[in-house]
């Protein structure tokens, strides 16, 4: 059968190679008898599984020790709550960052515990760009500044790494771009990151945290949405997703053959410019963020003329091109073009573009 | 090569007919060209699985439509938390039975929330047993009513509901018993279940709710802890576990293949028999638990003589017999035979069993 490009926002493609492997490998893992789904979580060969998991990441990402590395459960969503509920530590306010729905999501679920100061917001004007850093407003007795390095629905993203103050621990969601490009962990207190854009399946959310960061949440705190329970045991407090952290780690051995992060942002720098390009070069499309705020990962952009959404889309689809269908706040389309999705995928959407803009022009 | 048998606790076996139909499905679910781990949770394609899940429980148990299906992240743990965190409705006590390690943790967890009355206890000698109704003490002001209806780690069991009071619901850990029997979710007012037992894979926990009870959570509860939220979206307020749910589903159309709840309440009552009569047969072999609260699904039992548990464990593993190590906790030998583990694997065990003893007696 034809090959098909999904270019959902998430869940979304793996690498072929780890779903073939997973393939072979559901009704016995390495000569066990078993299916990974099937295991103890605390038996010997999930435990390695983990493991090399959490060994992969650390050299891909290269995270000192320092550095604790989760795998839980809750998506992002469970981090909206979980950061001011551990990371306040004692304060009563944060800085938060609003580039886009997601972190306004964010915003949201952290007024439940504290007085949020929004530093800086696009909202005004659709998130079609990030506020540069000199327009921040930044509150000194903010306990950690939090923003999101790549807005999924929006197709902004951070081409920089914001400034912090002195001993205020920098927090990102990093869910839809995290492993895209290399990654200095040790600017950031806290990074946290759904799975089911660039790492995996859904159902297992990524935290890396400074340790000394752990330890105090606030009264009431869920002991799940303890950072500190779960970095005491290794996230085995109770079972872990076990299934998603298998296949986690087979993405992590798929980019380390890539040739690790340097490798992967090469490759989606020319997928991304190959897209821009093409929109860019009539107006029969239009993408509306700024330039330099445009998402590596998820390329907004509309027709000229909306009547012809419906009669792109089918044709799309006819043609492969799946999953392209604008997130319905925003409308238009979206091209969501991580890590998995291959150059051959995204030149095939640009032909396809081409092809359906001569027509309908 | 040869048949192995897992008695793992959970993360547990499944049904070789759901692993075999995820392994033909990996590559490309019904022709879609992609795996159901790359799927959009709004696709229509998720959208079916998911709905075709929550349709089929309903079948299988019974349900009626004023009771919610919620299909959530964070395991049993997640719910000791969001059972008060929802549930307390404005009282400030809860009833709790406490017959074994999982209703004490739910106990702990409660503790953080509420006032637990300790309606009835057995942690004095060990959790061999279940105290009989007539010998609890229920707080006439308690918001709900919490037991264990099956102790993993213990090996006891409730083969009768517990009567409550006027509109105090009753709520109940099912992990590790449900749909091992026919059930009548009417006697209930929530019942919630970790999937990584009798259900599926590790990374989803299954709660049905009557309706009437949601809406009014603890002042800071977290979104994602808030039941109304999930049973508004149909548990689609965030991304779900989409692959656990895909194999839950399988699993779900297992059972029906198999001719219900109360075909398997057959099954499991054989296997369970046989087990627990070889035990009993000869004093190599003992089960602490009163004989009318054993587990059907979690039977724990030791050897007369310690110093042969571990060439026990090693023949065993030899002959395809796996995870037969007892709980740390506890100590001894554990045989975990839900759903999922066929009649001839409790037959091979005591084969190798009476085997054993012969052997060593």
């Amino acid at each position: 059968m034809e090959t098909i490009y999904n270019f959902s926002a998430g869940p979304a493609m793996l690498p072929k190679e780890v779903l073939q492997q997973a393939h072979d490998e559901m009704l016995d893992w390495h000569g066990s008898g078993m299916s990974v789904m099937e295991m103890s979580h605390r038996g010997k060969e999930f435990m390695s599984i983990a493991e090399n998991a959490q060994q992969d990441l650390r050299e891909l990402v290269n995270i000192p020790q320092h550095y604790k590395i989760l795998f839980l459960q809750g998506g992002a969503s469970s981090q909206f709550a979980m950061v001011p509920m551990n990371l306040l530590r004692g304060k009563t306010k944060a800085d938060y960052v609003n580039t886009g729905q997601w972190s306004a999501k964010a915003i949201e679920e952290a007024r439940r515990y504290c007085t949020v100061n929004v530093a800086a917001s696009s909202a005004e004007i659709g998130f079609i760009y990030i506020p540069g850093q000199n327009q921040w407003h930044l509150d000194p007795e903010a306990a950690y500044l939090h923003y999101t390095s790549n807005e999924t629905i929006d197709g902004v993203e951070f081409q920089w790494i914001p400034e912090s103050r002195d001993n205020i621990p920098l927090v990102v969601d990093m869910s839809s771009d995290i492993l895209s490009r290399p990654l200095d962990i040790t600017r950031f207190g806290l990074i946290y990151a759904g799975a089911q854009k660039n790492l995996g399946p859904a159902g297992l959310v990524l935290v890396i945290v400074r340790e000394d960061l752990l330890g105090t949440p606030l009264p009431g705190t869920p002991t799940l949405f303890d950072y500190q329970v779960h970095a005491r045991n290794n996230s085995m407090y109770n079972t872990p997703p076990t299934y998603a952290i298998y296949i986690t780690g087979l993405v992590f051995k798929w980019l380390k053959r890539q040739g690790g992060l340097a490798a992967m942002e090469k490759i989606n720098l020319a997928k991304a410019d190959l897209l821009y390009r093409s929109i860019d070069s009539t107006d029969f499309y239009h993408c509306p963020v700024a330039k330099a705020d445009r998402s590596r990962m998820n390329v907004p952009f509309t027709l000229k003329n909306p009547a012809l959404d419906d009669e792109f889309l089918k044709q799309a689809e006819m043609n492969g091109l799946l999953q392209l269908k604008g997130h319905r706040s925003v409308g238009g389309m979206r091209a969501s073009i991580y890590n998995a999705m291959p150059l051959k995928g995204v030149e095939k959407l640009v032909a396809f573009m081409n092809a359906f803009a001569d027509r309908y022009a």
